[in-house]
């Protein structure tokens, strides 16, 4: 593996902390952007780290994310096998200036670990070669003391971005340049006067540095931030008492915009932020009506649309420039010059605190999946599908009792003192406060319809007696 | 009761054979427009019974329909204890002059059946008593020898409705006159010139005219029709020989356009066919904003849009004149401009054989509902309410075995040659071609959560020993 730092070698940091209120309803607070399957088989998260392994290990990699995502963003990991990745988990969101401060404090500990590469987790890049390319310029100008930043080669005038104009090339260091200025989303016609000039690059939110050059730089620009981390590092004082104390801020705006020393490594990546429902239109193959479609949908004379039908049909009509969403339990219509909108429904829905706006119906669980069928007043049934070789935790309810009928495969069934194996078509009775586990030991999938009774059906009614997983210490997530 | 045809009484004829494919998705084949519950707690055919009852009884009704809609038809009526009102099935749909004729040649058999009044099952009427005042004055001129129509005082330049033009008055009959023109729905232009000259009726395909009077019309104007339909009245014929022959033609069309004596009766009755989504559009509340909302939605900055939201939440942004319908397996996204080619989106699933045309996830069934909540390979899970005092039929299934899961109130299930009560938390299994029933003697609904089993799980996998409703006979028709 050739190593872009040269003696020093590369630590990637993955900024996972996004709460991705944008692709609603596809997203939820308790499943972020960053890891849908927007394109393709993978998550965001999971092509991010992928297209880095080339250049960068596992074991020198990082995620940084929040309390609030752990077991969503642990559990895309696992799903690749990828137990070995630090986590590091933000008790609250506080931009990217906190997360890369906590990762650099953090980083204190590791050895191998002296330029930092910084990336998001939900981006898309379609050019790898180019990426690495810029990650071996940007970590010799890292190296030599820069805080480097990649600009990507606009290839439109979208005001979507903030811009990077490019100053003077850094001494006999082709391809790096001082940055001139950052400039914050243009107007249109501004944005089109940047692509005819040239020179002027969209702020992809990628970095290298050396951790104590950015350390010094947060230092000498976020002296509040840098103190409180500071004491983090020395185990001086809790991440969380730190980070109540802490200001939200970019790192772009809190240290970049103004330091010294900041150069800009343009970049032709094929890059997206994949930031709205209109980014993932312009990412995904249309038809000759400019109409994008993913999912079961029928159309008559519709123009330059996307709807995304994840599992109902979807029938549209002479629709121009609509976004229409449509999930298990909630749908999304909107004018595609409005997608930047779709957060503040979302503040509204959270505020109203409505399901939809938290979880989907179907949650994965490192054991497989589970999704609510139908609910009602006293009861709520479930289709539970085990992968095999998986079982959920031996464990118990206070309030309800569950029938499990099998639909598919032989599962093996602990109740009480007894085990035994439950088939196709059998069916048993978990009574309350009874333990019980639930085993897939075959080599194809396991599904039951479960049928839970009680006065309480919360998913936090359970306890965890045994755990394959990550989850003994955690009473507040089901199954 | 005051008898508005004098010596005649009146016989009303309820055409409810449409398939409404405008509804889509809220109306399928096996749920067509005219028991949809679309204004109100009643369906459309309930509304248009019970806006006659005043004026006509229920021993003097008939409903018109077809032998595919035969189930769902007797079930709406059912719901209103309305057993005792006719239901005449024709084996195919071949439009209003064959129902009507169909109708007058079945009413030989009836004693005070001399004038009839023909309804649309799935009208608005807002103002019943202009209705009695129109239903008075026509049946005067009907008993006169006349064919009477209702022409609807126009409130807008609809184009969507065929006009009639009113001649002289007929001598001696205030309110009554002479057709001068039968007018195809026109250009808005010429709708806007109807409106300011006066005289000019929407079309409403209501009718009133002796029983022999209109069989002497259609004698002259669509002889093979008559001499098809007298040999039914004769019973040399069977209805199903008969409508394979005979032309598929409206009675406007058919005789009104052609026959002398045909009178229009003028009314003012807030009426509309509900014939598209639009129709429904212009019949509800909207808020400051011209948006109408039915269910749960959430909107920003929209504008003169219909959101028709049954189950899933639905959220909408910055749209404009749009009709968005969401049903629990099936979502539309219209233009309002383009809610007439709804129908031709439904003939394109209909060709693809898609079950979201047929019929909805939840089923009414005379002993209360079913709904499938979730299906895979070899299962099938059902919701089944059964309403108080009712029972399923006396049954039992080739190829499917049931799990029965009761979640709230108590069963009485038998199983074979055993009957016993299962309360709520409590399960039993029906082994397939195990004669089984299942019943609710409470007073409070008895809701089950049912798993299948099998190689086959389609609803005509049922051989039915006992019921208590009509369909002892039928084996098409599942529990």
């Amino acid at each position: 593996m050739k190593s872009p730092g040269g003696d020093l070698p590369l630590f990637g940091v993955i900024l996972a902390g996004g709460s991705g209120t944008r692709f609603w309803p596809l997203s939820r607070s308790q499943y972020p952007k960053q890891v849908l399957r927007l394109l393709g088989t993978e998550s965001l998260l999971q092509s991010t780290i992928e297209r880095l392994l080339p250049r960068i290990p596992l074991s020198q990699l990082a995620v940084v994310s929040n309390e609030a995502q752990a077991d969503v963003i642990r559990l895309d990991l696992f799903r690749k096998g990828w137990t070995d990745i630090r986590v590091w988990l933000e008790p609250m969101g506080r931009n990217t200036a906190a997360a890369v401060g906590l990762a650099a404090v953090l980083l204190d500990r590791e050895k191998d670990a002296e330029i930092m590469a910084v990336f998001p987790a939900d981006h898309h890049i379609g050019n790898q070669e180019g990426l690495f390319q810029a990650l071996d310029l940007g970590a010799e100008l890292a190296r030599a003391g820069y805080l480097v930043t990649f600009g990507i080669t606009p290839t439109r005038p979208d005001t979507g971005y903030g811009y990077i104009k490019a100053g003077d090339q850094v001494k006999g260091k082709e391809g790096g340049f001082h940055v001139a200025e950052f400039i914050e989303k243009p107007e249109l016609s501004r944005a089109r006067a940047f692509l005819q000039d040239g020179g002027y690059y969209w702020n992809s939110g990628m970095f290298l540095f050396r951790r104590e050059v950015i350390l010094e730089a947060m230092a000498r620009h976020l002296p509040a931030l840098y103190q409180a981390l500071r004491r983090v590092g020395e185990g001086k004082q809790s991440v969380e008492a730190a980070y109540r104390s802490i200001p939200s801020i970019s790192l772009d705006h809190g240290v970049m915009e103004k330091a010294e020393s900041v150069v800009v490594v343009p970049a032709d990546l094929n890059w997206s932020d994949v930031g709205t429902w209109e980014a993932f239109y312009n990412l995904v193959a249309k038809d000759s009506r400019g109409n994008a479609v993913v999912g079961r949908a029928e159309d008559l004379d519709s123009r330059n649309c996307l709807v995304f039908a994840q599992n109902r049909l979807v029938a549209t009509i002479g629709l121009e420039d609509v976004v229409v969403v449509d999930t298990v339990d909630a749908s999304l219509v909107c004018h595609r010059d409005r997608v930047q909108d779709v957060k503040n429904l979302v503040e509204r829905l959270n505020s109203q605190n409505l399901a939809e706006s938290v979880h989907h119906p179907t949650v994965e669980r490192p054991w497989g999946r589970y999704t609510v069928i139908d609910a009602g007043p006293g009861f709520q049934v479930k289709q539970v599908e085990v992968d095999p070789g998986k079982r959920l935790s031996y464990q118990w309810h206070h309030h309800r009792a569950e029938h499990w009928v099998v639909v598919q495969g032989t599962a093996l069934v602990t109740i009480g003192a007894e085990t035994k194996e439950v088939a196709s078509n059998e069916s048993v009775f978990v009574p309350l406060k009874t333990p019980h586990r639930l085993e897939n030991p075959g080599s194809e999938p396991v599904r039951i319809i479960e049928v839970q009774t009680g006065s309480y059906l919360g998913e936090d009614d359970i306890v965890r007696l045994e755990d394959d997983f990550w989850r003994l210490a955690e009473e507040v997530d089901g199954h």
